[in-house]
């Protein structure tokens, strides 16, 4: 298969983008289309690399306005936790496919997930043509029996051949849910399968206290007091973290995930330290979280949020600037998740956004970045290829209404049956 | 001309809603319409009212991503007054144009406007059909000749008879640009012609700490001891708010307009004290403020800001909750300019969104209101109804692409000409 974009804005020139197989095969004018199975008109579109959501529990649409302005403790104690205890395969492959809908029509093609019912999210990537790398989740607070069966799970999940699309990581969900044997099997098990370990960390400022309380550590020092800490290392959230902190982080060469929108309204924390973290080498990507607590999966909105919070933040209008704001959601991330992505460019992956340049927020078009990030939202992205495939084009995805009449469905039977 | 919205969700009921006129006529199952002229299908959509935008500056959309990521002072002296000074009729017109196309498509039908060439400003909001509080701006940094030059402005355009859609208020720029003789000046205009004062108030630490060290009073305190501060005052920003100021703002029932997105983006400051300000009763709107500082004007991306940014300055996940939030936008901010809008009832003006709720994120639908603020943005408005007239219908918009490239070659030429 042979795919054209022709006269697309790229980095500021109009150029075509020829995709052979999965992969950008070149990128200047290309005159002779005749060996070109499909041609997209690029004209008043810009090209730009699709999205990493860098955090996400994807089946979590289901319960998206379920239950919001609520405590944290209420929130999860009376809506999450009794709702989850009845997900059925059924509800997370339908709950994940509005996921990854919502995901392709906002430009994400990778995301990283944490949730329960592994094998139907792995059916629902497969069906939707993205991209993911999916932890099996590790917790033991219902005791030991608990954290063997779920070790158990991730062990036979390891044995299994997947898409190449979809790859593992393994997520003990947080210091307070995970003891330290199980900590630290986690560890040795992603360090043996090469994988990345996906964990909740220094998100409220009660994690730090108890912590500090149960371990006599930070929730990173307590990490790297038990050899968990790693290059490995994805932490998300990461609010409330101390100088120490961000010098252990940088140290293992861990990877951060900023959350902005739950963070702000969960009321997690807005002191992301963005400079410092930066300044420390630490390499930062962005996600959007679940949404349970954010509501949407748009990394337009999350880049956004991130940057205009960064700024008021440190006190600095220039802080986070649109660049490095659009980096940590493709390139930053790429290298988080060591994929050839993140950058249009001859040899890497093809996953490619088209951007709708016709649209008032669009326009005029001083910057495009600034316009994307500053101005507009998800909703600009016309077309979609990821893995050299075409997923959306004019803002239509296979399968959508399907998608939403299922979910709707499966989320009805959820909570009002 | 009668016009019926058949089968639409309205608070959470399927009915039909019957527009003549200009008013809303009848909220309740119509069976004969034989004496309808247009029936608009209602079928998976939601009928809210139309946002009000309480602080703008439309035209500078022109401005929009043209300088980013700087600090205050090098943006207005290197960037924002250098080109302003370049303004003619015709770019204000169509950066106008594109600002109300831009409003239309996100469900804002009245906005509260502060620029220079008033009178271009009218024109589009005429063409655009909708409504407009438009402020003649008054200031005298450049000595006593500009200040009487802008109250002469001020004067003529009082006696024009203006479209029912368009009033005026009068706008003294803040209290750093326009001194005390000019503020109690704008203070009589205000009064004597029954009109708001629209006043930049606290915005930033700055103008706080000259106003103490220049005045001997907060900026509130300063307003309020010139005689300024009225039931007519309509202040916006109040970043900086001490409890005196919020004793005063009160007592004198001055109205607030909240501007999220600016007040981040300009690193102006995050802690507006909106549980406060509740509590003391003050009226509080929700504004965008100009393209120039928050890149856009989309209502439901302020809804969220606001609401999201409260609950982390509260420290309370409960702070700011939907429902008030939507309030800030339609019912408070239509008391606020003291128009039968904000509320879709019999008798009221037919200023009326349709909402789209076949999207992916507004899927599942358990609460409404929840859906459009924390999970989508402006995109999901598809029909917008002012004074009775269908502005927008499937997204579509009279003009729109005249308008792009108008507005777009006005950028040009006014930037890089």
């Amino acid at each position: 298969m042979k795919l054209l974009i022709k006269d697309v804005l790229l980095k500021n020139v109009v150029t075509d983008i020829l995709v052979e197989g999965n992969k950008v095969s070149h990128i200047g004018e290309i005159e002779d289309t005749n060996s070109i199975d499909k041609i997209i008109d690029g004209h008043r579109k810009a090209a730009i690399p699709t999205f990493i959501n860098g955090h996400t529990h994807s089946a979590m649409t289901l319960f998206r306005g379920y239950a919001d302005d609520m405590s944290l403790e209420h929130w999860l104690q009376e809506k999450i936790w009794p709702n989850e205890a009845n997900l059925t395969d059924e509800f997370v492959y339908w709950g994940s496919r509005l996921a990854c809908l919502e995901m392709i029509k906002s430009g994400t093609t990778l995301f990283h997930d944490m949730y329960w019912h592994i094998p139907a999210t792995v059916q629902a990537v497969e069906d939707s043509g993205i991209r993911a790398v999916l932890s099996t989740v590790l917790m033991n607070t219902a005791g030991k029996k608990q954290g063997e069966a779920l070790k158990a799970e991730a062990q036979h999940m390891i044995r299994q051949k997947l898409n190449s699309r979809i790859r593992l990581s393994i997520a003990p969900h947080a210091i307070y849910t995970v003891d330290a044997e199980l900590l630290q099997w986690a560890k040795s098990f992603a360090d043996a399968h090469n994988i990345l370990l996906h964990i909740h960390l220094s998100e409220t400022k009660t994690e730090v206290e108890n912590s500090k309380k149960n371990f006599g550590y930070t929730p990173v020092e307590y990490l790297h007091s038990l050899g968990v800490l790693g290059a490995n290392t994805v932490a998300a959230h990461c609010v409330w973290l101390t100088d120490r902190d961000i010098e252990l982080l940088s140290a293992a060469r861990a990877k951060v995930i900023y959350n902005p929108n739950s963070n702000l309204k969960l009321a997690s924390g807005f002191n992301f330290r963005y400079k410092d973290l930066k300044k420390a080498d630490v390499l930062i990507g962005l996600g959007t979280d679940g949404c349970s607590s954010s509501n949407n999966l748009d990394m337009v909105e999350a880049m956004k949020m991130a940057s205009l919070l960064s700024k008021v933040v440190h006190d600095d209008p220039t802080a986070m600037p649109v660049k490095e704001t659009f980096d940590l959601a493709t390139k930053n991330s790429a290298e988080i998740f060591n994929l050839p992505l993140g950058e249009i460019k001859e040899g890497n992956l093809a996953d490619i956004c088209l951007v709708d340049l016709q649209r008032p927020d669009m326009t005029p078009c001083h910057h495009l970045l600034s316009n994307i990030i500053y101005s507009s939202n998800g909703s600009c992205i016309d077309t979609v290829i990821c893995d050299g495939q075409i997923i959306m084009e004019n803002r239509k995805v296979k399968d959508e209404e399907l998608i939403l009449e299922k979910a709707s469905e499966s989320a009805m039977k959820l909570f009002y049956e």
